[in-house]
């Protein structure tokens, strides 16, 4: 059974993201297929687009658990799954894979991060992406918490770990 | 962009499947690979499976939205998408489709029908195939509602109608 | 703790509802909550709005599950739970209720009806309430499913089936 | 129409709960009921209780939005919805309040603070109240953001605020 990785980040827009940013999404979504994952994401631009561009250059499958209509798929998605529910579809990305990898982001993000957190999925932190992604790397903020995400510095550490968790 | 069709019938274990009625669901999962379609069903066993098979032997792609945990998926599944939330699944699997087919089943098809019918996706029953689906393709029943789903007496008319819909 | 009783059935404007089957669901209201229960239904208009003023002249408690936003809860309803998921929200009102009520309908009814069997709740039917009710009563659809759901003939039945079952 | 106010927090044996903090959250319920709102929250320990206890003592209306059976409810808890969907109830606690006021709190917290965030709904954080709390309440963590909550420091100031958002 091949491996679900989920990769959480920015949308387009969300003002965040440069290119250095989307390289690195790039490169784990290049990584999770060139591994023979499944790449899942929420299916929209920013983080998102850059993973599942990056996946399918290394002819990956690319889930985009979307929040409304399939309209909305980056053109990097081949399974585009419409919910419906909006935010609430964030639950089904990090429900679905097996572990999940987060890249710079803001509140989706940390939604996404901190629910995997909470029902105990394997979560990995790309420190230096950006966003919520280096706070949830401080140790002021970790030491919040009882349990805390796995903190990687690149992508191939991000990627060997989702592997092997 | 891909069609994407649902199929939904009774699972293994329903005590109303029969080898004809599987080869009913597994024609039509080779049909609806065959055109190019994306198979989207609950993932279980029954007439998922069989329609999974049969979108397999056309080299089609296969989408198991589950109830709880991916360990449940049947072995024709590419991508299993487990939900985490039971019954409730079945509106994922209604929502994402751009149709859907109905083959014989129980409660559980019915829920995914009249939620069809309900939201005003095109519903596509498949006369003949047993279960719920012999009854909704009744006049005695169809003259409850406003709008019907449409009636077809094959897989081939099914998948016809699902490509053209 | 207050039993949980949901009534599901059309909203206003589904073109089956007379003054005589609002009637019945209001009197379902007024009995569940003369007895102590809690009304839960979709919080909208029809069968909805009849069962929870029914229940408010019995000085009861009503809770709406709505599909959007609270600004569609009928003026009887005492907690408006806006879910933001739509037809997803009829799980809910499903998932809470010690047992469900079916009073005429057409295809939400009838997802919430099929919803019910398949996850074990009671489920009870007013028979001659019209729409998917009376046909949910009928002997010929009946026997197409393993369990049947509890057919009553009165809101004074169902009431009592509701808080015995 | 009542205005409907969610307490997010720790549950019992999150292990970051004083009494101080406690009375804290259950000032906070007793403040919502006392200006005539609902409170709704998770419906389970900790300060889901202490709200939950304080805005019975205001004779107030207590919704509990449960992650599965209502047997979990806490004993303040008038109207428990079980939901039967885990974390993803998180959803519903956000979506059917006005506003949403966090209080100490852990991962649960701050996935239903970042879920508010994301869909723009009034976000209060009281500070001084320990758990993710404090942490959101730092400039540190919310220059991250384009958006941030509201910080107060007392229950208060917090009910105030949600009355008039």
């Amino acid at each position: 059974m091949k491996k679900i990785i989920a990769v959480s980040g920015s949308n387009a827009g969300d003002g965040n993201l440069t290119e250095e940013i989307l390289k690195i999404a790039e490169e784990t979504g290049y990584l999770i297929a060139k591994k023979g994952g499944i790449l899942v994401c929420g299916g929209l631009g920013g983080i998102m687009e850059a993973a599942a561009k990056g996946a399918k250059k290394a002819n990956g499958i690319t889930v985009g658990i979307l929040p409304w209509d399939r309209e909305a798929a980056n053109s990097y998605i081949d399974i585009p799954i419409a919910t419906g529910i909006g935010f609430y579809r964030n639950n089904i990305i990090v429900n679905c894979a097996d572990c999940i990898i987060g890249i710079c982001g803001r509140w989706g993000t940390l939604n996404e991060i901190a629910m995997a957190m909470g029902i105990g999925k394997p979560t990995i932190i790309i420190d230096g992406s950006g966003g919520v992604s280096d706070l949830l790397s401080k140790k002021e903020f970790l030491q919040t918490f009882k349990k805390s995400p796995i903190i990687v510095k690149s992508p191939k550490e991000a990627v060997d770990k989702a592997f092997s968790v």
